[in-house]
């Protein structure tokens, strides 16, 4: 059985922005800065993966710990890996140092021309595709496990309008934006596709969780 | 003490939408129909109004309650009043029947002139006039006990604009509309001046409380 795809974790503002406005290299979430994750960072998961103690054990942990288990590759857009103005500089190597938390291989769609990048566990992968021919390079990769959907809210909606997700968690942090990247721009009647029901989570968030129906 | 401008049960779509595109006389909601209240519908409340017997008994029904008690007057955008083409005709009486539920002095804002219009337990007054001048006659209608901010989107904006509400509720339907009127545009940062909170709901919807932090 081949690998379902999944969108978790993904954060967005009350009014719907996955990201704000005036992204750089500095601040990849532009004006909302770190507003949208700090449930994340106050997980117990996360500070270990932090090399801090403590943490909330609660809904949100467990959550964040399902997102890194099970999956074995990741597909990620150009406005994940970098988003600075212009293309990827040559000697970007992403956001997460030399032992970045994937340890799967991962796709990035971008029109840019770029050799592959093997850092210590992960192997970033560039492609100029089509989300259906990146999600079955994923699946290939992952040999039956799954394919993490990883951001940012471009590629989601791209993936979610071709109907190639299988399972969505969003996590709405009260908080408005106002500006930015929408996730939900262009998604009319999802419902129809999805069983979308929310479910409570620790530190004033709320989390929205979709399951594909089968058709 | 004068009383609070109060939102309540203010339906919208996961995608952050009030009402839907295409609103006419017949589908005061646009394309999205009944879609955003069928947890109001549902609940012993709003059946027992409607001469119908049973009806959900929880969160909702309290909220709905709520909605219903301790109100002096209501303030109205033209776009909960009358939601056809053009001005509002002369015959119209609203989408409420003989005896409107509000039971309480309703001012209408619209650049229309208009007589008021008495019907049973419930007068309209349209008025001309600002946010601020609209709420400082409604607290005097009301004596005292607090008043109903009605709608329709573009009213609630432009009283969160105006700073003019003390607390808001408003439910999120798991629905995506996609298109229509959005009731958060332009309220960037209103976390800074409302302490929000998610309430899980019955039926599948999530209530969102926000009260303004005093000054």
């Amino acid at each position: 059985m081949s690998g379902r795809l999944k969108l978790s974790n993904f954060a967005v503002s009350l009014d719907g922005f996955g990201t704000g406005e005036g992204l750089t290299e500095q601040e990849p979430f532009g004006h909302a800065g770190h507003r949208l994750h700090p449930w994340m960072m106050a997980t117990r998961f996360w500070r270990e993966m932090a090399g801090q103690e403590g943490g909330s054990t609660g809904v949100n942990n467990e959550f964040l710990k399902a997102h890194w288990d099970g999956f074995g590759a990741e597909i990620m857009g150009r406005g994940k890996f970098w988003t600075g103005a212009g293309p990827i500089p040559d000697e970007w190597q992403g956001f997460w140092g030399a032992e970045p938390p994937f340890h799967t291989p991962v796709i990035v769609l971008t029109h840019q021309q770029r050799d592959d990048l093997q850092l210590e566990g992960t192997r970033f992968l560039f492609r100029d595709t089509t989300p259906q021919e990146a999600l079955a390079e994923a699946r290939e990769l992952a040999a039956g496990l799954d394919v993490r959907l990883g951001g940012g809210v471009r590629t989601v909606r791209e993936f979610l309008e071709a109907d190639l997700v299988d399972e969505l968690h969003v996590v709405i942090v009260p908080i408005l934006l106002g500006r930015g990247q929408r996730l939900w721009d262009g998604q009319e009647a999802l419902e129809d596709r999805f069983d979308l029901r929310f479910e409570p989570g620790d530190d004033g968030i709320m989390h929205v969780v979709g399951t594909r129906r089968r058709a």
